[in-house]
């Protein structure tokens, strides 16, 4: 114990820290998540200084044993973390110390604890992506499957919450797989940027051993080794991109589930979300909540927060590693941990969801939405568009004094509007007949929704 | 335990929620810190029942006698939290019907969760806002401490970071005085709007039981009731001030911290923070790095990010209850838990600061401090402002280029910028005559800042 | 125009700034909106300084007379503001030497344009919060007004978005006044401490003249002078306070404009807004489109980024005075005319909402808005509160499936939900019956509603 | 002027919108910037209208030709805003409809202002982020000469902003390229999902016209083609995701703004910044001080709270456009300027730095800054790492008590730490030894940096 509480850098020190402060600067109680990247990080840089002439074989292979030892003590739950020892890093040491002796003691040769942190930050993160972009998958996997049973389901376009134009819910669904189409490729893009190793850098300089920092790039997976050691040890945009790439998801996310939790309200009816997604009220017993979507909208505030707190951290700090730093962790690491739950249950919740097509229907014919349609018929009969228009917006204005559809107008009231107007129209003013007149790509048809979900099928694999 | 995984609300659902749907529903695991005002504020509904007639003297014994053995429970550590029971609240009560019986049951009557967590954060926060109030006069008692000690001790006063004037290090340490002043003020007009009583709003529309919520406030210290049931259930306005008048607490400090490092600096070298607040490097063996101001620095983007997530989640809320709202309750308790801790360990650290008076005048020395001083002594002979401020300008050129303060200057060098400069001229440019000139209301004369030291002693009682 | 070119601090410079440079630092196109005030504080320092004998009274008067011409160029438009002037403050003090000569010069006696620029601002916002707090009254009468018109009007409470209990259009309006009334507070808490004088503290340490800080303050009508120079020019707490404040007054807003958008979309159709704050579209001529409640719910994120704005800018500042807090002008003034425009038209457009009962009771039938009713019912037979909520969970559960509402159920069925059940349920299971029992402060019922506006219409003397 | 005040939807309208309302939802103050790009894409659909036999070849020349007329109006400035025609299209498509008659009410067949809106800004910002990585490539440039000219100047290399270890004044500006060089990358991946079309969405759903995107799309270079209407419509990603690019570029340029406000710090002194890039005080005739860096410092507020305005705007807005997106553009254009002057300012103003080398060399003197290289001694020696590190910790604890530096102390003092200290250690404990030892990859080597300088100028081409 006496060990323990003995600090890395205690020579010059005169007194020893509060338990206050020690509490306060020490990060073991949230780094310690990084265990294992910081073993695997650890390794790498033994293989690496074997390489090059600074470690014996004998010693590698000590570390190497006692890493082996430390790992299943982790696992296991055995290891004893020590708030003493500050953070992950000094813990991990100090065991293999107290196990393997000198050896233990040349591991932090030609490194510091700034670009081991920055290590085993960006190894966490690099796994952490690789597992949400499957997760993304998953859940645009669970829209089309739901897409495309109900490609040609008609359901009210709106705008500004009008009804606008009729769409299928099919086209609808696909528009969420494209928002998380863009979310996987943002995280493929702050991927590049993480993958690159600032091991040896060292405290900010580089250091004075011959170091092979290409080699333990390879053997870490990093794609590129950080050019300048300052900008290594005090960079954290990596964190910072990874964090509005999440922000945007879960945008993307608030906006369906506002979406769900309206469609679930009884008045649009649209929807039902299993029961296994919803809670009761304490008070109230008939009630059952959309629980889920709430809180994912609710959380979009959590993600927008940490960015901000990573945003606010970074700003105006001087080169190069300040402890400042050290805050980057939480905000990360919830994020991460946001995101995992979000996307898995959602990706579940929309297996659960069942449609309800008749009070699609029913919605769909309360807000004249073959309007468009009918002006289009008179431009391709050589009215300009402005003025079918303007001719169609008066048969609005008649026919909801009338409280009918346009469809339901008499041929003789709707040509009062333009004389241009032939008994084809009522096929035109039809919800089927508006839907498979947007037949281009992108358009709400079903023909065109179902070559969407073909196309993406494809690029997923499923 | 087949008791405990029974929903409270479960007659109408046909299936249970899933695992993962559990853990990301369930609040337990942070709303647990609620437990203590969770019982204060059911044994107050419990009394307020028995008052009027809805809860029977032996029911209310009963309650009294459950909630005194669950508090025990829970001090002791020997409560089980289930997951199950999704919330502190039901946790609490399921346990008191385990131990009561049907009396347990007769609790929640006229209320619902709505309006009994909502009563349980604002009873959390006013405890709260009353310790850290405590907490910021503290510090501000160490920072009037360090002042006095140093009411006359010169130092540069800085704008853009350029020397600017003489100032007291006492003067600049009861500028943050100030700041915390108004931080206290704050804090003290948000409690105003915390401490309201929502509880009788039940569910969003009030109950059908004769509830006196007048009684109710008054036995829990509230100073008001809520007026509208709709608005009470679903009004966070408190957190976000709360948490606002937060950020502006840590916006002071991150200056005041921005000051200490840099002061710490061997080239300013003004001060030194004692041992047990710094910390060493793992690779530099001379380093002492001043780790707490720079954790409360980048803190700031802790609770900043923090006020956005409760911002976002309140951003085009439905009313009345959500279940987002469940998301207020981590960003205000991490933002108390920051916030009591930065201010102790800064009241603490304060009172471990070295000043280093000849490295604060070697500065001041540095910067034509003084030239102000030299324009009004013209002034007062009767140059208009502006024109005395264009010599003295020309004065300094004069001076940079000889590598010369002002003060060093020959009395004739002096004249050729203005005949009208005389011997006393040299009186003026002193630091102590710069000093104690500004002898006014908020001046840094010597004299002032004693007067604004015993100013606040009187009103803090120190 | 020579003259004009030539910097108030050129003397020692030896190079002008460039184009871009002056446009970059220059305030004046933005600070010129306080030009008003800028006047004011001036006149307030002359007298001053004559009274404390630093200018004569022929200086006093003539800078008067300067300023009142001043004045009326600036309101007639002939004012010609120069960018190579920087701010509103040297465009005013260069013309008002161009004017009156020497006495222009000598204004800046004694000040610096740190306190003035501070003094300015304060005054500025000091006169923006005693609007902004007039138009919150307005749209506060504005929603009592529509409130007293429907105190009685049944709609769906909504928990979550779905059917809970039945409140009146009335209660629903009184929550947001309520909310607003919570504004009206916070403006004026953070008035307080706007309202102190910067002025006399000078660039940062005070200054050599005897001034009278009092006298300032009294002709300005400043509740108090700042205590110390330092902090006094660098505090932007009252900038940030503002517009933590103004982003509740926002998120209320937002709130407000998701329920009128929900209400007007036509499943819900429980309101009209009146067309002149609706717009068209360009393709569908059918639409109305919400966009006032659209673009105040936008808008709250202009609010919420402006408050990041200003958090950003004064975090880890060093004291006193530095050039970033010209930054601070924009999000203040921006917050000020967004909520200044956005409370007049919501004002406006709350007297142009239609009500339309029908449509609300049609949605409150929709969701066993009486199940809590009948809870109630049974508890006060005898039965625990949490046995009747089970018993009535199952009642819904039956007579959803027999696709009834609990009131149209026979008694016999009722009852083999609980034999306590009698004839007299069905007139609590009524929605008048439910909104009546609810009879008590806060409460729903009809006369709570008109007892808390008669409450507001003395408050507010309307 | 009549027909002006007509709205393009009035139809079906009851009353005109009053001026406050105008004012409040029209855009065109602000979106008039778009106006080329406007046009530019109105060609293009005309273009395809006329391929795909929609529109006449006629109609296409004379609405060439209109366009033509109307672009030289609006460069000449004498084209007519008016706040009655809302925003830019409509300002656009009524001058055309007056200029050239129907085949200007022509244009807007198969298109909505909604896809429009968005084409424009994906237009408009392409353009802006082209000049805008432009502009970080020449700032680059000149960090890249700065740092050529200073590749073996030693300064202080901080961490905690205490002296760790040598470093040089090019290594450190080349940290600044690294940071900017991943600035530009991300504005190339923001790039790719900017450049996609959205025109031939239509209001929402698509359009009836048998319409060709990919030729629309081609003419406009446009990599592809959005595939979902309802997505297309109401995606702002792009405008998020290049503010939080834009946050990072403010991010880097408010560190070294930070960086060279602490440097030109008479304390420090490392370098000056000319002339043109200060301003001197209004009564401090002494000061020249460095308003440049200090505003960015500040702006860096602005540009993260543009990213909170555009992130809180689009949480939870349901499907699909909404007028809240109208409040998208001014924190997008206020980024993009920010961005434009910033960079092109600093790349001037780096231009314009003077570095001191004896003031750097002064404060790398002063904090024991080769005592690592000491460390590494020991350990090439055979001392284990931690013990070397703990060995020299108490050497500098007693040399700072001695007041001498490391290599100061005499060798038999040295040794008195560790035995296996000899005569050599003196070339090692210099600052040319220190730094030419870290000489690997990303190193401070002076030989490293001209590595890495030569690798940029061959990446920019310089």
């Amino acid at each position: 114990m006496q060990d323990q509480s003995k600090k890395m850098w205690s020579g010059r020190f005169n007194e020893p820290v509060t338990e206050l402060v020690k509490r306060y600067t020490a990060s073991v109680d949230f780094d310690k998540r990084m265990a294992e990247v910081d073993i695997q990080g650890s390794l790498a840089h033994a293989a690496m200084l074997n390489k090059v002439g600074v470690l014996s074989i004998e010693d590698l292979k000590s570390i190497q044993g006692g890493m082996a030892d430390i790992l299943n003590e982790i696992r296991e739950g055995s290891f004893e973390w020590s708030l003493d020892l500050e953070d992950v890093h000094m813990n991990i040491e100090r065991r293999l110390t107290q196990m393997i002796g000198d050896a233990g003691k040349r591991l932090h040769t030609g490194r510091s604890r700034n670009d081991q942190v920055a290590t085993d930050i960006r190894l966490y993160l690099r796994g952490a992506i690789d597992l949400l972009v499957g997760l993304v998958h998953e859940l645009q996997i669970s829209l089309i499957d739901l897409a495309e049973k109900n490609a040609s389901t008609v359901m009210p376009g709106f705008t500004h919450l009008q009804v606008a134009q009729p769409v299928t819910f099919g086209h609808h669904m696909m528009a969420y797989v494209e928002m998380l189409g863009r979310d996987a490729e943002r995280l493929a893009d702050a991927r590049k940027r993480v993958n690159r190793l600032p091991l040896g850098s060292a405290a900010l300089a580089g250091t004075t051993y011959p170091i092979d920092r290409e080699y333990t790039a390879q053997l870490l997976g990093f794609d590129e080794v950080c050019q300048n050691s300052l900008d290594a040890v005090s960079d954290r945009d990596f964190a910072i991109e990874f964090t509005a790439a999440a922000a945007l998801v879960m945008t993307h996310l608030s906006r369906l589930s506002e979406e769900l939790i309206l469609w679930m309200s009884p008045r649009y009816g649209f929807i039902d979300i299993a029961d296994r997604f919803c809670t009761g009220s304490s008070i109230m017993p008939q009630k059952k909540n959309p629980d889920v979507p709430e809180l994912v909208r609710g959380k979009t505030g959590r993600v927008n927060g940490s960015l901000i707190s990573l945003l606010t951290l970074m700003k105006g700090q001087p080169l190069a590693y300040n402890k400042d730093n050290q805050e980057d962790k939480e905000p990360l690491f919830d994020t991460v941990d946001t995101l995992t739950d979000t996307l898995r249950i959602y990706a579940d919740m929309m297996r659960g969801i069942t449609v309800k097509p008749e009070a699609m229907v029913r919605a769909v014919k309360q807000g004249f939405s073959t309007a468009t349609d009918l002006a289009d018929y008179l431009v391709k009969r050589g009215i300009p568009f402005r003025d079918a228009h303007e001719a169609v917006a008066l048969a609005v204005h008649y026919a909801e004094q009338k409280h009918k559809d346009l469809g339901d107008l008499q041929l003789v009231e709707l040509q009062s509007f333009s004389p241009l107007i032939g008994e084809d129209i009522f096929e035109v003013l039809t919800l089927e007949g508006s839907l498979n007149a947007r037949n281009h790509v992108g358009g709400t048809a079903p023909f065109q929704v179902l070559v969407q979900i073909a196309k993406w099928r494809e690029k997923l694999g499923c």
